[in-house]
């Protein structure tokens, strides 16, 4: 009787049109990647005619190419929903960026090899420029292997730097924290600013793209109010300029908060913050652009001074999340899914700005080859003449980005975020793929 | 008309016996210190009879000395509610410590006069261990002055160091805020151990107490939890040992984290921080623990690090305050007004733990004789055998006191802080005081 159940359930033909989907998280994690990943997921179990099992990288691309792949089915839909208020990366993600088709097709043709031994007929990549260049490049090889798979690429990365859609999931949140510690801190800094602390310092993200160190502009609307100063990567660090800025603060409001990225450079290029030290994508690793700013605004100025690196709090904090970001990213989630069961194939969700105040905004998509590699920098107009503030242009363009809180529930004082059962598909291939 | 009803609100036996009262912020301040504030001035206005205006002092005690008063009765309730939900010192806080009596007499006298002068019976102190010794110092000059006045000190330090009392106002908030960071940035790392970052640093306050450092240790309930290394104060750095746990959790686990107070220091005393080094620019390493610990494991285990100095935004963080900690600040402020016009005088409300669970406290006093210059360290029991970790009785401790949210209200994606008008009171000495 059961069996006969099961067979009426799955007919030939729908076995035959049902494939598997495999998602993965890639690059730097964010504080809404998940709500992401749970807009993905909820949308496959409501399309399980055509989308058999979603199938997760574990530790993103990596999990494709060493055949580690993770069992979402094994979910239940209450741990799935609690991923939209968990930061991290449920599945675990990875740095690692494939080369291009001519350098190692190898890897290409293996992602092919497991996505073949899997049945797996849907790619949906969540990452930032890299990513997308990453699927779009499948989405070619696979034609010309003859094994037919919907790639598609779901926007993620705090930095907002990726080109077409009018912001990238991540961003949001990230803003927002950066804007109310901005505030938050400032207002303790002003208040012991008679015989203490004057000179406040905040290093925050963004290596080539100021779009973070902007949001923290949020946190005030007149030059009176914090932040005073802020370094942008997209000008060249004035050590002059920024020193007469700093003095003016303090003789005039008593105090000064500079909100610094990390990706500041010196007029010949040099890091404010170089360390000399290079990651796995071959960056510079950098640390320390406060630390820099600190010891010119002490030896040249003598104000006392405190500093915070925000550091990784800054792209995990779920607690104070943008209600527009969580929503925009599991919007994005969903969308994927559905673009790929609408026949679309090598796109990317966008999120299409309507308007500022009131702000609507609603979903598009774009060719994934539109947006591979390529870096959406803080435009010009966005900075102030001198460089250290931003444009009511930029304000209006980040305002509503902040807006709506969404809190995750909490259980004895802390956040109650979902640890997933992560259980392991049994391999199916036997050759074992070394990664370079 | 109107004259007359003001000549009867103000019979002249109630003007004999109302006397206005002085507040002040001192120290370092915390996401609750408004609160206790509002306590202060929302009981204070319940008892007009006895308390007339509340003078607040503009950059704390330093207001007093310079006769910079705040009338605070320029203020509507609105404004004065806010304070609950708004970090910072609302009137500014000031780093100074009176000197003892023999040293600078002079000081306490011209307390004395500026109290007189503006018809102050009350003197309220908000603040440490030093703030206690000077409320406690006021009391007793006072007598022998002849100058009556009630002197109430007011509990807090976001370093919870003040004895008696079981928790200092302010630290729940930080506490909370720490926890809740160490949590969500340790699913970050746990994400991208994998091919990126496997070691996370944040620093965090405490030069003498490892209490915040402890309250971190709440984000993990196994040792497969983060943090995985917590680096006390009171515990000598012991670097062999240290490295050992490192290498054993990124090789248990994939990746480390590890939250190290500001105040650790070497075993021959010097701070970790005290790194006295320069940097290319010539300019001095003005280090921080996390930068020390960081090139350690650099040096010695060579895994790829992040490091966060959390600094002022851990203490201004009124977005994610416990709000047991709110409920407690609250709470002492309004205490001391009850216990000043109930005829206390040279004591501080304490607040009495009744049972860690279910959670029940209540308020007390003490002497301020007993709570001056007075410093509570973590109990060696508090921290494991090792000395990396928090024991069961520390858990048992510190886990009420983050439980509870209590949430700002936001305007536009920001907390809608309050800013108050802090008009000046009109001076009526002739005499400058000049701060020495």
């Amino acid at each position: 009787m059961a069996i006969v159940r099961i067979t009426l359930n799955v007919p030939a033909e729908k076995t035959r049109l049902t494939k598997n989907a495999f998602y993965a998280q890639s690059g730097g994690v964010t504080a809404v990647i998940n709500a992401t990943a749970c807009g993905v997921l909820e949308s496959a179990r409501k399309h399980k005619n055509k989308i058999g099992k979603v199938l997760a990288g574990r530790n993103g691309i990596l999990g494709a190419l060493t055949e580690d792949l993770i069992d979402t089915s094994k979910e239940s839909a209450k741990a799935i929903a609690a991923l939209r208020h968990t930061p991290g990366g449920a599945f675990g993600s990875a740095r690692y960026k494939l080369k291009g088709l001519e350098e190692n097709r190898a890897e290409y043709e293996r992602l092919i090899e497991v996505f073949r031994a899997h049945d797996i007929g849907y790619f949906f990549y969540n990452g930032g420029g890299d990513s997308m260049d990453t699927a779009h490049k499948v989405s070619q090889l696979s034609k010309k292997l003859g094994f037919p798979i919907t790639c598609i690429g779901i926007p993620k990365t705090v930095d907002n730097d990726l080109a077409v859609t009018d912001v990238c999931p991540g961003f949001g949140s990230v803003a927002k924290y950066v804007a109310v510690s901005t505030c938050e801190a400032a207002l303790d800094v002003a208040s012991m600013a008679k015989t203490s602390t004057k000179v406040f310092i905040l290093e925050v993200m963004g290596r080539h793209a100021g779009w973070i160190a902007a949001a923290a502009g949020l946190a005030g609307t007149t030059p009176a109010e914090p932040p005073h100063v802020i370094l942008f990567p997209e000008s060249p660090f004035d050590e002059r300029a920024f020193l007469t800025r700093v003095k003016h603060s303090v003789q005039r409001y008593d105090y000064c908060v500079i909100v610094v990225s990390e990706g500041v450079r010196h007029p010949d290029g040099r890091f404010l913050a170089e360390s000399g030290k290079r990651d796995a994508f071959g960056h510079a690793q950098l640390g320390g652009a406060a630390t820099t700013v600190a010891a010119i605004v002490q030896d040249h100025l003598g104000y006392k001074y405190h500093y915070a690196i925000a550091d990784y709090l800054q792209r995990s904090a779920r607690h104070i999340a943008s209600k527009v970001d969580v929503e925009q990213a599991y919007a994005v989630g969903r969308r994927a899914v559905e673009l790929a069961l609408a026949g679309e194939n090598a796109v990317m969700p966008t999120i299409i700005r309507e308007s500022d105040a009131p702000y609507r905004w609603k979903l598009g998509h774009v060719a994934l080859g539109r947006v591979a590699n390529r870096e959406k920098k803080l435009p010009r107009s966005f900075i102030s003449r001198d460089g250290f503030a931003i444009t009511p242009a930029c304000r209006r363009y980040l305002q509503p980005l902040i807006v709506g809180e969404d809190y995750p529930p909490y259980r004895n004082g802390l956040p109650a975020y979902v640890a997933l059962k992560n259980k392991s598909v049994a391999r199916r291939l036997k050759n074992k793929f070394v990664l370079t």
